[in-house]
């Protein structure tokens, strides 16, 4: 049975801070479907794998993991259903705003604050085979251990770039050829089943939960028709919507 | 200042329990949000509101509230982000399985044990102008905490039927004369974006996150299309796509 040392005892209680993990440019996952899409996607990238002993778990590890008692693990795990495995891994590098843009169409996140619909939405860019995520530095850290697991791990299938606001990553837009850009609004705006160029070089800004996406010049407004009372669509729901009327333009006959 | 008698103190500590809510018929809400949703939708459900001194909330109560001390309401809330308002209402009734059904299709949750996922349905549901849901027992609580913050409250605007699993729900289905039934699946099955009678008075099945929906006799299978590389969608974003490609239907020229 191994033990932790101090230090990293104290790294994986780090690592749950975002201070913590921007020191120490690492991240941590809890849970068994986001550690193992780590560990297989970039197993480049890990630093430490710590299991619960007993814990069977049908892994292809390319390091040496470190088993705790449970009594250990669970102490250092903190988690109250852990699956008995917690992944520490480097974070992926971002991306450059000013890298060329190979998807057809671009998917913003403005200052996106809850970690459940911002790892829904990374989850789900990920499953209609989007390659790249744009964000504002007012998002919520990708790479915490709440978004990772309600992303599954996909934070290390897609390239992250990050712009310190709309303003600028407008116009790394721009300088990537990028003139068209939506911004979704609750009410008013065209319908987005109908917007014949939806998809095609252009980007789709989806923002804050409580107060909207910030304003933008010379953008389209796009809105998902809501026949029922509600006030809002979830940001993740609404982001659901749009990346499948993608998939759906692509897919129905 | 109010103060919360030993009994009702120790009523909002047993509405965070699902047996707590059973034995009562009562339940539990904390957020502005869903809160002020309740209170508009169904006052006449009103049990008590308990508001936190100091906080202003643009409110037309139908009842007297309880007005607690910041220390005392932060005691009774157990919530790290309250915004100040506990709402305690009676359960609406149940509709009977057997009851005409209004809706053009009908939304069957089977064992969907995520209070977050659970309440996103609910609110998409109510967002798309669905009246009904169907449930199998094996749901979470519909009006446990979690599950009223998540869905905004929205369980007090549809009609919620259950059954005890879905063969008997299979039945209630026929008795009123559904006789299409569809089951998600993760693969397989028949395109959701191209199958033609998929909201004509058809009944449409998602299911248990970890294992899917059960086996049913003579169903058909439905399938989202991924384009991308994830394993499965999440059930309440597979939720939004089959219930927006109803209203993309509805309002798409």
């Amino acid at each position: 049975m191994g033990a932790l040392s101090r230090r990293q005892e104290s790294l994986v209680r780090a690592l749950r801070q975002r201070h913590g993990r921007r020191e120490s440019e690492l991240c941590l996952c809890d849970g068994l479907r986001s550690g193992s899409e780590i560990i297989s996607l970039r197993p480049d990238l890990l630093e430490m794998v710590i299991l619960r002993s007993g814990v069977s778990l049908d892994l292809n590890l390319p390091i040496e993991p470190v088993i705790l008692s449970p009594e250990e693990f669970d102490r250092v795990a903190a988690c109250v259903h852990s699956q008995g495995i917690l992944v520490i891994a480097r974070r992926p590098a971002l991306k450059a705003l000013d890298e060329p843009v190979k998807d057809p169409f671009v998917l913003v996140l403005d200052r996106v604050g809850d970690p459940g619909n911002f790892g829904t939405i990374i989850r789900t860019a990920r499953a209609v085979g989007l390659h790249d995520l744009w964000l504002t530095k007012g998002c919520v850290d990708p790479f915490s251990d709440k978004v990772l697991r309600s992303a599954s791990g996909a934070q290390f299938a897609l390239s992250i770039r990050v712009a310190d606001n709309l303003e600028s990553l407008a116009k790394s837009l721009h300088a990537n050829g990028i003139h068209t850009v939506f911004r979704t609004l609750p009410a008013g705006g065209e319908n987005v089943f109908c917007v014949k160029d939806l998809f095609e070089r252009s980007a789709i800004v989806l923002g804050c939960e409580a107060t909207g996406v910030a304003e933008m010049d010379h953008s389209r407004s796009l809105n998902i028709p809501m026949p029922g009372s509600a006030e809002s669509l979830n940001v993740a729901q609404a982001a659901t919507v749009i990346l499948f009327e993608y998939v759906r333009r692509m897919t129905a006959v």
